[in-house]
């Protein structure tokens, strides 16, 4: 079964992410087991970022979401690693300023979008404004529960522009997040991006989970799904989400566009260049 | 001889790029005899882009100019590729748009430098605006000629800002072009970039070494320099560029920020969360 499917959630589905086992591995072993596929979906990824910013037509956005130490970082290093620099770009979303809360939640999100034939990743996204305000209950629930219908609209809009929609949900487990801060804790070299709230968080983690359940469920659409992602090991999200990508952006069906000259003129200015320059040689 | 200081231009200098092999590859032979320096440049970029977002006070604007198919694209796939997406950007200028146009030349420019903690990577840029505004005579004399100083001023700016301003001239014969222009032909998958002006810009070849041996001269500054890189091979290209850019960032003597919480307070909260965590399990 395809991944797509697999991990797919419909809208209105009642399925809740603590029935989904973010350990899942589809029986796979290990990295050894996928790196043949892993690899393959690469240099897949590398030709069809290719095929979208030569066609400039379409584009592509994958909004990454997860509690700290999902593997967002980790995602973007995997994915954007595949791709060429010029034409993708990664955008972090932090606490919004002071200019940004004095407009709707989406007016800084609509300056990021991707441009015809450009791939941006979102890290972190518009959803912090209906999962980390309510858990923090930072705006009333009057506001944030009408936002699910404003961020419908509002991708509705960037598919019907010819944008891919992408939004990846990285589930892990509660224990896997406190293996993550060890590894945090015994790399001196990550010390300085430990805070005290990655500990004061997770004592949010139902709330959070509540609102990513609500979230997910209200905003998956069959224009810009939502997937959730076992993601516990970190070469099943890397197989996983890759594979999608991959797919979704087939599924496209880009074509090069055809030469923008005659390309018997460019060979006869191509001979003529070259006579010239052997000419210089004499 | 440190590439840095064997490439550097001097301002006021008379050095003319006629006079600078673009087939110069330091007595070395071949991509494999410059492999493993090449392998060495790149991790120490990997880990010096890391120290520079991480300690998040300074950050890296390096321009790429050239003729076409001089290598920027290359340039930017190898340096960037070293290095994490988040943090790292391309910013390719374009013929100006005529919102652009109505406003002073580096006004589209000032709103891509980097971030503090970012690597900001400018294929072509405001070294436009005194050269191909030139060479096709676009503005006067009286206009362009008065941009040096402004470019000066403006460079200044930013490294009194804490950015590192690296200036990177790619220096290819018009041979090493042709050749280039016959790949392109003999490759379909590249025929959608095949335009004629590439064949007619080649007839303002002079022009254009005219205006960039100008360009490179006065604006060649203490803070912020030009490299004018011998590019006919693409793999001595990439090693003295490495070589530049990791020389200068060390140059920073970047530190890790100290953790930004009591660590012994941060591991008491741990093991306090881990207890939980094995309580939930009973």
């Amino acid at each position: 079964m395809k991944y797509s499917e697999m991990f797919r959630i419909k809208r209105g589905d009642k399925t809740r992410l603590s029935k989904i086992d973010p350990a899942f591995t589809d029986g796979l072993a290990d990295t050894v087991a996928v790196a043949n596929r892993i690899k393959k979906h690469t240099e897949r990824l590398h030709d069809l970022q290719y095929s979208l910013f030569a066609e400039g037509k379409r584009s592509l956005l994958i909004c990454l979401q997860g509690l700290d130490a999902a593997g967002k970082d980790g995602t973007i290093v995997h994915v954007m690693g595949a791709m060429d620099p010029q034409g993708t770009r990664v955008c972090a979303f932090k606490v919004p300023s002071l200019d940004e809360t004095n407009h709707d939640f989406l007016w800084r999100i609509e300056k990021q979008v991707p441009a015809k034939g450009e791939v941006v990743i979102f890290n972190r996204s518009h959803y912090e404004d209906v999962v980390v305000v309510r858990v923090h209950k930072i705006v009333p629930e009057a506001v944030w529960s009408r936002r699910y219908a404003l961020i419908n609209n509002f991708e509705k809009g960037l598919v019907a522009n010819g944008t891919l929609v992408l939004k990846f949900y990285l589930h892990i487990s509660s224990e896997e997040q406190l293996n993550r801060f060890q590894e945090r804790l015994d790399d001196p070299m990550r010390h300085w991006k430990i805070s005290e709230s990655d500990y004061e968080e997770r004592k949010y983690w139902k709330e959070y989970t509540k609102a990513y359940d609500d979230a997910l469920r209200n905003t998956s659409t069959r224009h810009s799904p939502w997937y959730v992602i076992p993601s516990n090991n970190k070469w099943f999200r890397n197989l996983a989400i890759s594979q999608i990508v991959v797919e979704q952006l087939e599924s496209l069906k880009m074509k090069l566009p055809k030469p923008q000259v005659d390309m018997n003129e460019i060979r006869r200015k191509y001979h003529q260049a070259l006579v010239e320059e052997e000419g210089k040689g004499n």
